[in-house]
């Protein structure tokens, strides 16, 4: 099943055809602030579930082309974010500041955006802005010091998410925190649909042209051992979002690009990149050249 | 006017002598999941205050003693810290990641506990946990590159902070977002109570020794400027918080200390420290030896 947000905070199901409003039975909708209906819905979905199938099966709903996409979870507890996940990202960036080493670090909530979205390059001379393309985990239920071997009962589901990044010397997260750094959508395909999590594709392309191409078989810490890591100090909760880390190929993007992001077993969305009036400060006065190693 | 939450999840205002229960205002309580109301109720402020000054001069309330304090906002959009943000400070690290250079970094919310809560150390041999002591800003108003002139109209008002660490080189966010790692209390102050923002003493104390003591005025990036820089890259909602950094003075924390910590105009809340059970990982299996610079 898939888990939409849409038109304005409205929270659906879908089978990719069409959309089933189940808003009312999260407390979702446009007049709810924080948006954090979905978050309840991802809570309660195993107690739903059998109501969910029971609707998606017998109400018409919308066509899905018909309405606008919104970014799923847009208030989690926590947008957890894991760096240099790949080795061959590690040898494209020259780090040793592996995933495994390092732990988890975070971006702000208010980066997402969803498909129908646009990514605004701040205004930042001097910077280049990377795409950086990964796959969500969407956790399900409540955990802290989540044993290994139950890690995967945790994640509710997967999504495209890309890492939009400033490249520089200054703290990671305020570079990778402008807003609508961090698409996330088009869905959340729910974890039964995902037959191995050892074995997840994923690409992206800037205009058509392929620029990363990985699985998460590559992955340094995969996904179970990045849920009970994050879970060893931080209490896991409903709606939390982790980002497990992009592989080679990161580059820069330009206003006018569209970027496009592909999950095996999750879907497509590709956002068109523009350039912003906003961003600039004192942190970015200085310019900085990125240099890939190879 | 002091803003609390309290006995598992209700929103008052308070004198400091009495709580005046405001939850049906913001539609906050036990049963609000994630418990977001305070946030409502601090969008709304501006509009509700009339009525909330009558409510409190006008109800009995109960006795501020009589209730169980809770952290005043557990679900922000996101928990902004600013590294090292005093000079005295830097020279202890010998740290040039200053916070004009370096911008802003994250905390999970999930590690924001109250005043009647406690510090628990995490289960890792060969690491110190310090303490840092802080002053929070709570944003009242929503806002994105908000102008350095208009940034102290955004902060709806102050609160203690205690930034606790793992000392170490990994990922600063994984070392600092462990559960009950950041005590915020015990209420909101609201801003029209602190006469100067750019002159708010602090001070912290373990078993009554102190520990450190500055004041805003010796900050490196003042509370201006963090709303302005923190808001040229991202949108600031609501509820938001600021850790604005710690002074000198930072040191272990052991199982069995008490840890007090003081902000003019705001108050003081003292939590005990114990061993926790939970907390150990691959990321923190190697020991760590802190050097105090001098």
């Amino acid at each position: 099943m898939k888990i939409v947000r849409y038109n304005g905070g409205h929270v659906g199901i879908s089978d990719t055809c069409k959309v089933v409003d189940v808003s009312h039975l999260c407390g979702a909708g446009p007049d709810e602030w924080p948006p954090v209906g979905i978050n309840r819905l991802i809570r309660d979905f195993d107690a739903l579930r059998p109501q969910l199938e029971q609707l998606l099966a017998s109400e018409p709903g919308v066509p899905l082309e018909s309405v606008r996409l919104e970014t799923p979870v847009p208030w989690p507890n926590k947008l957890v974010a894991y760096p240099v996940n790949y080795h061959d990202h590690a040898r494209e960036m020259a780090s040793r500041g592996l995933a495994n080493i390092q732990g988890y670090f975070l971006k702000a909530n208010s980066s997402l955006v969803g498909p129908a979205d646009r990514i605004e390059l701040p205004a930042l001379s001097g910077r280049e802005i990377h795409h950086e393309c990964e796959i969500a985990l969407i956790i399900g239920k409540q955990g802290r010091q989540i044993p290994l071997e139950r890690a995967l009962d945790h994640v509710f589901g997967y999504a495209c998410l890309m890492d939009m990044t400033v490249r520089g010397k200054e703290e990671r997260v305020f570079r990778k925190s402008y807003d609508t750094f961090t698409p996330v959508g088009p869905w959340i395909t729910t974890a039964d649909e995902v037959p191995d999590p050892k074995d997840i594709g994923m690409k992206l392309w800037v205009n058509g042209q392929l620029r990363q191409q990985s699985n998460t078989r590559d992955l340094i810490v995969d996904i179970a051992n990045m849920v009970a890591i994050a879970s060893s100090a931080s209490t896991l909760y409903p709606g939390d979002i982790i980002a497990t880390g992009t592989p080679a190929g990161v580059d820069k993007v330009l206003a006018g690009d569209e970027v496009t992001i592909e999950v095996e077993h999750v879907g497509r969305m590709s956002l068109p990149v523009v350039q912003g009036t906003h961003g600039a400060n004192v942190v970015f006065d200085k310019p900085y050249e990125f240099v890939r190693h190879s």
